[in-house]
């Protein structure tokens, strides 16, 4: 399959790669040192990059900033950062990706246990989160073509920075390579309008 | 308690303001002819709301508009207008207003059914269905001065237009008195981060 990869240079992007490369055929994409630029909180250059890209099998959303801060703190313009990248950033890969996926194919985005348990300065991405898997779970009954469309909600990785890990307490960090293993499940498989769920 | 209902000209605040007036003192806000005019999608809006109102026990959100349509011709400028009222609108309501909630007060959000049960041309609405139920259960965590933060998710009004029924089939649709009733509860009960399904 001809796989295009969203966040491909990141710590999820790059285990996503090494469970997928050698069977398929992968694009990487980010807005840096990638073999396409793309920013997806610009609708345009999501156009653009599936443009650029043609049509392929398999579309995976492997990225997604949030903001971090206490509820009290988070203002509507904090919260936009989070509406725009995690949120908006991959819908938008869908709607404006749609068309550029070929019959059967599928989309896979990223969300997070902390939709499902709350770390302390998590609301603004749980937001992003609970949108990102309702809106996979609807749009997957109205795909066209046999699209498929799942989300993978992982928790906290054994490989995130300890900085990261702490705001995770008693969680069990799972590795990188077994939260890979729910995206090849995701393009491979059958199911959609999941949320795979690796806590 | 002082109550302030955004949304309250509505059919589900109508109901909701019978369930509690008498007992509570309800503050009725719209764009339109209310006690006090509103717009979600504004954050200026919102702030002069609070600064007109004063201090309050209890803010409640009957509202919040979707974009229905097919999913393949969902744009982003259509899902926009999603994500300004039914998602940031009723999120910005929190964000915005917690200082002027008196301690151990709450706010109650309204979501819907099709976040759990797809609907056809129900993905963006869905969408920002499960990003309130998420913010809130986060959000609820991080409160201050025992302020409590629930949602309410109900089916298809049995007083809904029949168009709207449609829709739903085969879902059976609530009295509004009944999905009223969830609202007392999350205002007058001690529960916090819940998603009350009225199923
Ligand atoms: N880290 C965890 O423990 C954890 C746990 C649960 C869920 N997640 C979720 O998993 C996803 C990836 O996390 P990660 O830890 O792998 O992040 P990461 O290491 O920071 O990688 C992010 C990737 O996305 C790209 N990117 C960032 N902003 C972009 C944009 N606007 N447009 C296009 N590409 C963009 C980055 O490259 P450029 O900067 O060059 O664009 C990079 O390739 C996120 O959605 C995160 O919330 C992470
Ligand atoms: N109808 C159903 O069967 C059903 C089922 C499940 C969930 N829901 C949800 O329940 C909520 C209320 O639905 P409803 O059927 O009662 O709707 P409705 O009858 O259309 O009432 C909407 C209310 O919100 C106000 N409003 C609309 N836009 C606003 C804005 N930008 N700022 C402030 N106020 C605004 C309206 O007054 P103005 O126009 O004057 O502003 C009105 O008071 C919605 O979130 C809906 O998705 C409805």
């Amino acid at each position: 399959m001809k796989i295009l990869l969203i966040g491909a240079t990141g710590l999820l992007g790059k285990a996503i790669s090494k469970e997928l490369e050698g069977k398929h055929d992968i694009i990487r994409a980010a807005r840096h040192n990638a073999d396409v630029k793309v920013d997806i909180t610009k609708p345009h250059r999501i156009k653009e990059m599936f443009e650029q890209v043609g049509k392929v099998d398999a579309v995976i959303s492997a990225t997604g900033n949030a903001h971090f801060g206490p509820l009290e703190e988070i203002t509507p313009e904090l919260n936009e950062i989070t509406i725009e990248s995690k949120l908006k950033g991959q819908i938008n890969l869908v709607l404006l990706g749609m068309s550029h996926v070929n019959d059967g194919g599928s989309f896979t985005l990223t969300t997070g246990v902390i939709m499902d348990e709350p770390i302390y300065q998590g609301a603004s991405s749980a937001m992003a989160n609970g949108a990102v898997k309702a809106f996979v779970k609807s749009a997957a009954t109205e795909a066209p073509r046999g699209i498929r469309l799942n989300s993978v909600s992982p928790t906290v990785f054994q490989e995130s920075p300890e900085k990261l890990r702490e705001f995770f307490p008693g969680f069990e960090p799972v590795p990188l390579s077994k939260v890979a293993l729910a995206f090849r499940k995701s393009v491979e498989g059958v199911q959609t309008g999941k949320s795979y769920e690796i806590y």
